[in-house]
């Protein structure tokens, strides 16, 4: 075994996150998914391209989900799948695909035994959280119990930050990563446009190294934090020591991280 | 006077959201951008009906933009217009309107006079951040100078937060808004399965008004805010009043706001 076989490259994973709500959209509520979600996917390799924020209007979420489920491999959405009116994901997941909705057995039983402990009533609303599109597999929710589903290459959550996490968890295993995208920051005390020209030109030197450059003021102190992202380590690493020896070259002393 | 003339049905005024930027999409900023903005236009008279977080990719930038400007009245932008190699905003909304982008006159003028009052150099690429595509209109930073660019209804701003901001108000006079949309919050600690049926019959009744449902738990406190929007005000307080009597009818004490 003393030659190896080449390395296989390997395949991008691509994901797109549509969080579904009027209240993001009007500024009532801030959103915290995308960033949870997206930290979540990179530890997988998957890499979220793309994020939408759109109204709990049928025809949006009906034409958008059909165009992201086709450019991406994975699609996850949050919110619109509670008891009210307003919450209308589900339905508009089913016309996407095409297929008819209506209880599922074991979400209908999840959610009668948690009511029938809780003591509150199973009403028509709350059965309403049980409907999953056919051919749906559910999302455990250890949290609230009303589950999420899994059409295909979509995964339909809660909007509920706590909610949405453990739904993540659960759905987790079902996914397939490729190439984990790396980071390394490097910072310093220094502006970008002093550092731009050389650091261009190590852009330009590897192509296939990402490199972000963000400045910061906090706590009085101004400066800039460079974020290099590559699927190869070792080639990261080399990026890092070069993007501290620019800065270093100006007097300044990098410092690892943020 | 004593007959007044019918009156003219305010039209809506609708804007997306482009923050453009890898930084968000890969979770290491959460962004504040989005529901600062949506509050801000709000207030105006301009609702948001979509918002994108999309990728430092040229290509992407340029067909999104393209697809946006044609669907809304106004669209903003934040993000990648700063002075290093991956700040590629400007080029791709230059690229978007096919026109050439260079320095302008007044925006190399105002950074000149900047970096020479700080004693700091005006390098080429602190010069990149006075090129704006042509016929493009500057849009005022008090905070940090370099400023961002109007092209017809797209606005491009900064990504920090602070520029941002104030290159928002800089740009406000120049928007022309529409229907206020209105908003008032009737809350109780009840459960959204619980009056969801109820609420669900208020909606169909009133299918101008918007209903929106949202659970919460605070502080050990669980319950659901009903959020009523509406560009008429008699009408809002009509739906606020039947939902405040729908909570109340469950025994629950109903209270403004969230």
């Amino acid at each position: 075994m003393t030659d190896a076989a080449p390395a296989k490259p390997i395949k991008t994973v691509t994901a797109c996150v549509l969080l579904i709500g009027d209240e993001i959209l009007s500024g009532r509520t801030r959103d915290s998914n995308l960033s949870y979600i997206a930290k979540h996917l990179n530890i997988m390799g998957i890499q979220v391209r793309e994020a939408r924020v759109i109204p709990d209007i049928e025809d949006t979420i009906v034409s958008v989900l059909n165009e992201v489920r086709a450019k991406f491999d994975y699609v996850f959405t949050t919110g619109g799948i509670g008891p009210t009116h307003d919450d209308i994901t589900a339905d508009c997941v089913a016309k996407a695909f095409g297929v008819p909705i209506g209880p599922h057995p074991e979400a209908m039983k999840l959610l009668a035994e948690h009511y029938a402990t809780t003591g509150a009533e199973f009403t028509p609303a709350r059965q309403r959280m049980a409907r999953v599109p056919e051919g749906g597999l559910l999302i455990d929710n250890p949290v609230s119990k009303a589950p999420g589903f899994q059409m295909e290459n979509v995964f339909v959550m809660a909007g509920v930050p706590m909610v949405m996490q453990v739904m993540l968890d659960s759905l987790s295993p079902r996914l397939k990563g490729g190439a984990t995208m790396l980071s390394r920051t490097v910072s310093g005390q220094i502006g970008e446009g002093q550092i731009a020209e050389p650091l261009g030109a190590l852009q330009k030197r590897y192509p296939d190294v990402g490199i972000g450059s963000y400045p910061f003021f906090r706590n009085r102190v101004y400066g800039t934090s460079l974020v290099m992202r590559s699927t190869d380590s070792v080639m990261l690493e080399e990026v890092a020591g070069e993007a501290a020896a620019i800065i270093r070259s100006f007097g300044v002393e990098p410092v690892d991280g943020e």
